[in-house]
């Protein structure tokens, strides 16, 4: 089995399943509330439908037929994958009330949809409208999640796991959200790298090492192979936010969608940052912390910190940091018991949610 | 059984687990995360039991028992009847970030004490952390709600069907919310009682409902039982919103803890405000019309208003209606086959809920 494949095929059958349950949910609002309610069912569809790889509900579908194998009926295992989809989508509408973007997946973020829906009203007035629709949106979807997992056809111990594994993952998010938005506002020179790494196991892996967790455990599959899937997961996860953070420094803006250099800009705790501040020598240290700390960055600050990163084998190290990531994720998937095609298959899959470009 | 020594005895214990488990939390969260995060449980806590009468977990325990009696082991349906609680105060704190509110049960709301945490940062940058602290505490609470329904050691069907109906609940608020912000900015003349009813039951009705048949949901309960409380708790929940919205117009300020005439102020569309645009003469439509949509309302509109709605008939229409509400919900308890005892604290119960005069 070929790995593009199995994400096409199956990001097909999520897409499907994601868009009939929000249409039943427009239909039920239609018939029970008023309008505008049905409306906000359909702007929640528009947007999760928008885009999106769906790598994590595919993440539950790929545990789930490792341990029970391709002759399986894969009605309840799709419509429970999408509550990680749900979850997804909850925390991007929160997040980009909090970092005030207005853009995503090419379209207007959720709450700059609303904004603009009640932009006759006076302008703080749609502006707090907005951020009302947002709020409320991203609490909706975790909701629907949850429901969607609930409702999947799965019963009682399996599910009971799962439905623990949901309420972790969220626990994670939020969480590594908060640390995310104290570090960038810390003192950049006490940052440790142990930080930044929990950081991101707890805002970007949890997740996605979650959502293996719950095909597990829907698929009864013993402590020992989640364990594994655990360690892979995690691991890849943190490659890919290093390899990101790599990017969003030395990508070309068309490859990564976003201004280069937008985390010089805000100051965020990057592991090119937390990396700089431990290796650089004091004066360079002081010249990027000036930087970080300015209003307004330039072209050239940025290139000045690209230059300087590399000079002082900053870029290498991040790098090294990443590639051993991806190899601890294969060491762990080799030592699995289960299906070579299923091997093979998360191998790639390692190897493709790092090696983006985008 | 005395209603109060009722509530007084349930509202510690429920107090008492709500405090034990997010103590927990906390110490997890100084374990694992870092002490940020732990910080977050602490005020999180404090927030959650600086205050408030327990009427939603109060209900959870009250229909719980009055189906299986005194009988029996308490611990279970205690912890289970907190999840009801975190949800209130989820939807507490995300609406006060809505509501633009700075004060909440004597102390700052949740995410103004946030602000205040980071108020060593530029003002905008505090304003917008307070924001996103208030929205990661609003979504941790239904979370942790979500963990204590599931961890409360009811398993199988009941706690199955227990979960669908706080996912229902959330679902409900959430529209509820979205209907009364929409409403507030509609054309007062064509609202209708029932949008304002259907307003009421999502916004604060379904959450009381849902906690009564949650504790159905876990004594096993016949469907014919959970009809009635469903109907007796959405006439009482009713009641109240209408006592509520009569008190904010006619109260004294020291019994409602805001000033009084707040609602017109902020033009909100109350069972008043609706009643008056079907009854008053055409002048004085526009009147009241003018006032509600005026910058600043003074202390004479306010008392001109009272006075205009007395006058013809408005305050009585509304105070009729809340009763007729409240005779609907009796005649559903008086027709329930339960424990006289448990239909005597029923019927004060309603009573107490819209008699209050704060």
């Amino acid at each position: 089995m070929n790995l593009n494949e199995f994400l096409n095929e199956y990001r097909e059958k999520v897409n499907k399943t994601i868009n009939e349950f929000l249409v039943e949910k427009e239909e039920i609002a239609t018939k029970e509330y008023r309008k505008d309610n049905a409306e906000f069912y359909r702007n929640l569809r528009e947007f999760m439908l928008r885009g999106g790889k769906r790598l994590r509900p595919i993440a539950v579908i790929l545990a789930y037929k490792s341990v029970k194998g391709d002759d399986v009926e894969e009605e309840n295992i799709i419509k429970a994958s999408t509550c990680v989809e749900f979850l997804h989508n909850s925390t991007l509408i929160h997040d980009d009330i909090i970092d005030e973007d207005s853009l995503r997946r090419g379209g207007p973020t959720f709450h700059v949809l609303y904004e603009k829906v009640f932009s006759y009203l006076p302008k703080d007035r749609a502006k707090l409208y907005g951020l009302a629709f947002g709020i409320m949106g991203g609490d909706e979807l975790f909701n629907l999640g949850f429901e969607a997992l609930l409702t999947s056809g799965f019963k009682g111990d399996e599910l009971y796991e799962a439905l623990g594994y949901y309420i972790e993952a969220y626990r994670e998010v939020v969480n590594g959200e908060l640390l995310d938005l104290v570090m960038s506002v810390s003192d950049y020179e006490r940052l440790l790298i142990d930080d930044y790494l929990l950081m991101v196991r707890l805002k970007t892996a949890a997740l996605f090492e979650k959502s293996f967790l719950i095909g597990l455990a829907l698929a009864k599959a013993p402590e020992d192979i989640k364990n594994i899937f655990s360690q892979y997961a995690i691991s890849v996860a943190e490659a890919f936010q290093i390899r990101d953070d790599i990017l969003g420094l030395y990508g070309e803006e068309e490859e990564i969608g976003k201004p280069v250099g937008s985390d010089i800009r805000e100051g965020k705790a990057t592991i090119l940052v937390i990396l700089a501040f431990k290796y650089l020598p004091h004066k360079e240290k002081q010249r990027l912390k000036e930087i970080l700390l300015k209003r307004e960055v330039t072209k050239e600050d940025v290139y000045y910190v690209r230059e300087l990163l590399k000079k002082y084998g900053i870029l290498n190290k991040a790098e090294e940091l990443s590639e051993s990531l991806i190899e601890r994720a294969k060491e762990a998937i080799s030592s699995l018991e289960i299906n070579e095609d299923y091997k093979e298959l998360l191998l790639a899959l390692a190897e493709f949610v790092v090696k983006r470009k985008y």
